[in-house]
């Protein structure tokens, strides 16, 4: 198994100096994504101009980064294409799935949804003046709010902040047996532990690929729409290449055959291809074996962290089957104690108000570089580093 | 004038052996956009990981390149951002009209208009299910067809097949008056010929940036909201960089000032500073300068066009007031045509179903050019090419 990850190490760039526990925020440049760029500006957007949208297959781009990502997530070929934000395609899917169900009304969601699919979905309810209800619960609760109201279940798999994983079968099941639909949006999911939307009978999956999937700042989403239901799904943002023939240039819109009516406008060639060639790291990779490498990673982490640390309290669920591929801590200073970390080259990030968040990816981390890291955090935490002025200015980003 | 044109080909890269006429189609490589995705790439993404969003600035590049923008449409600073595309941005403006005119039911746009605005807007006004109707004139009808039944005027300036240019400033006087808010898509327009959204009182205007402003394939797309609406338009689509504290992470979407509020998702990084590096070339140039100039080779263009190939049927307005910075002729053979075309090193583009289309781009093309073009053409005319079977066979994207 480390033979896998000893290769796949060599294929990502990552600075001197840097222990990165952050790549579940942004994933480190793959080398190829710098050559793909670069030789698609020069050969394919320099030399073929507007041809390449022939000649270099621009135009399929997004489904045939979809189908790649696809196979990450368990879904088919043909369900899964790529292009705009994650906040777009969860408005797609949930608007979809809305007007699949139009005799109900609730909407449920639990608070360790990100918030953007949380603001998508409010505006979203708000543009359909319908009487919906975006009822937001713990995540523990979600079971038990499902019930015969209920149009949809909106849910991020893996909780941003705590990494508390939801069972997506079960609920799916569960929101099923109700007459609801399933949108598991799999931003901390997909590249960090297997998934499989089929066997769970998701309706929809959205995701973002700048995460796990290492596709750059920014980096195109995707979605996913279950095959019983890509000649019904409306796509709600009904723009050109969503068309069933865009190049006839009629006035009306008709949806595409399935997943492909989810694309919107002209795809972002260059971001796309960043990512085509930041899905190569997973060529002859199973996400069981990451899945089992970032346990052992997180396991040692969390008992030393624990050990040495007795400041920091954790968030995240204790048994590792139960969370995702990342360990969070709280701290009533975390901010500054993140800011002193990064100064101190150990990457992670802050979630506020007070969480500390750590994020295991073994395509490009071992378990050196993390016990390193813990060292580091040992050594803020007893220097009380967070008390430092220069660590406690805020900056934009956090 | 011919020095600054001497000065901004040089910052574009044009491979040899092809004369260019389809820069409103998608722009040439700017020489500076490839070196500066490039260390993007590798000193930021790859150096600064996630520490990019705040050391290399790129949370604010969607309203940095915005301001770029504006100047060349006449825009104050903070009140155009870029992101997404231009469908999306089309949906924000026609959902944020007519939720500040929640009585009118009715929505003008004209035949000419690209068909993803029309598509975009039947997907809004289905979502919405209030009884609005989009009313699809012929441009020269539009006029006509303001009435106080209007909610919003759709309308691109600048027709994509024929080169006709709307009055922006006499249609925005009319619907005003009648009560309308005026929408501008003005794809075919900035970095075109001079546009003054300030002067002519437009209510939104949204483009995209991969034509005259040569931001790449799929380069992001750009929306202007009127100050005058800032504090009152919806966003429709409220994601979480159009929130007012993106990183509170705050269960409840709350608008951020003015246009702040069209952000979406996370930004497109490579492609924005893409773009961002592609706008330089307008530094030190005036829209009236690349007007003078394009209306020169445009004219001289058609008459030798005209005089040389009687079978191409002028599908531009003949009066270059009237027309944006291209030119088309109506031929029935006009795909395998301009396939001939093609492969004789003169790109121009056609659409369905008889329009040939030829951009002008004083930037980049140059008097020499266009001369060397139209001897292609007559040649490709006179020796009846486009019957060629190896020039009919349809290519995916036209």
């Amino acid at each position: 198994m480390s033979d896998i990850f000893a290769r796949t190490r060599e294929l990502f760039h990552m600075p001197q100096g840097v222990l990165y526990l952050d790549g579940n925020s942004l994933g480190p440049l793959p080398k190829a994504a710098a050559a793909r760029v670069a030789s698609t500006i020069q050969e394919e957007w320099g030399g073929e101009l507007i041809r390449g949208w022939n000649t270099a297959g621009w135009i399929d781009l997004p489904s045939r980064v979809g189908d790649r990502i696809g196979r990450l997530i368990g879904a088919p070929a043909g369900t899964v294409v790529t292009g705009d934000t994650l906040s777009i395609k969860v408005y797609q899917a949930l608007a979809s799935a809305l007007d699949m169900r139009p005799d109900r009304k609730v909407v449920i969601s639990d608070s360790g949804n990100f918030p953007t699919d949380l603001y998508m979905a409010q505006g979203l309810l708000r543009s359909l003046d319908k009487g919906h209800e975006l009822k937001v619960v713990a995540p523990e609760d979600v079971e038990a709010a499902i019930d015969e109201t209920v149009a949809a279940i909106m849910l991020t798999e893996v909780d941003y902040r705590t990494g508390r994983l939801h069972d997506m079968k079960a609920l799916t099941e569960k929101a099923h047996a109700a007459g609801a639909l399933a949108i598991w949006d799999l931003a901390h999911s997909a590249g960090a532990i297997p998934v499989d939307v089929t066997a769970a009978r998701a309706d929809f999956a959205v995701g973002c690929t700048y995460k796990y999937l290492n596709g750059g700042p920014g980096a195109p989403a995707f979605i996913y729409v279950s095959p019983e239901h890509g000649e019904k799904a409306i796509p709600a943002l009904s723009g050109w290449m969503g068309h069933e023939a865009p190049f006839a240039f009629d006035p009306g819109y008709r949806p595409a055959a399935g997943v492909e009516r989810m694309r919107v406008g002209t795809p972002p060639v260059i971001a796309l291809v960043a990512l085509d060639a930041a899905l190569d790291a997973w060529e002859g990779v199973g996400l069981d074996e990451v899945r089992a490498r970032s346990i052992e990673l997180s396991e040692r982490f969390l008992a030393e962290v624990e050990a040495r640390c007795p400041q920091l309290q954790l968030a995240s669920p204790r048994d590792p089957l139960q969370r995702g591929s990342q360990v969070s801590f709280r701290f009533e200073d975390g901010y500054a104690a993140m800011q002193a970390l990064i100064a101190k080259g150990v990457i992670g990030d802050f979630r506020a108000p007070d969480i500390m968040r750590f994020g295991f990816t073994p395509l490009y981390l071992g378990m050196d570089e993390v016990l390193a890291a813990v060292d580091t955090i040992e050594n803020v935490m007893t220097d009380r580093l967070w008390d430092r002025p220069e660590y406690r200015k805020r900056s934009k980003v956090t």
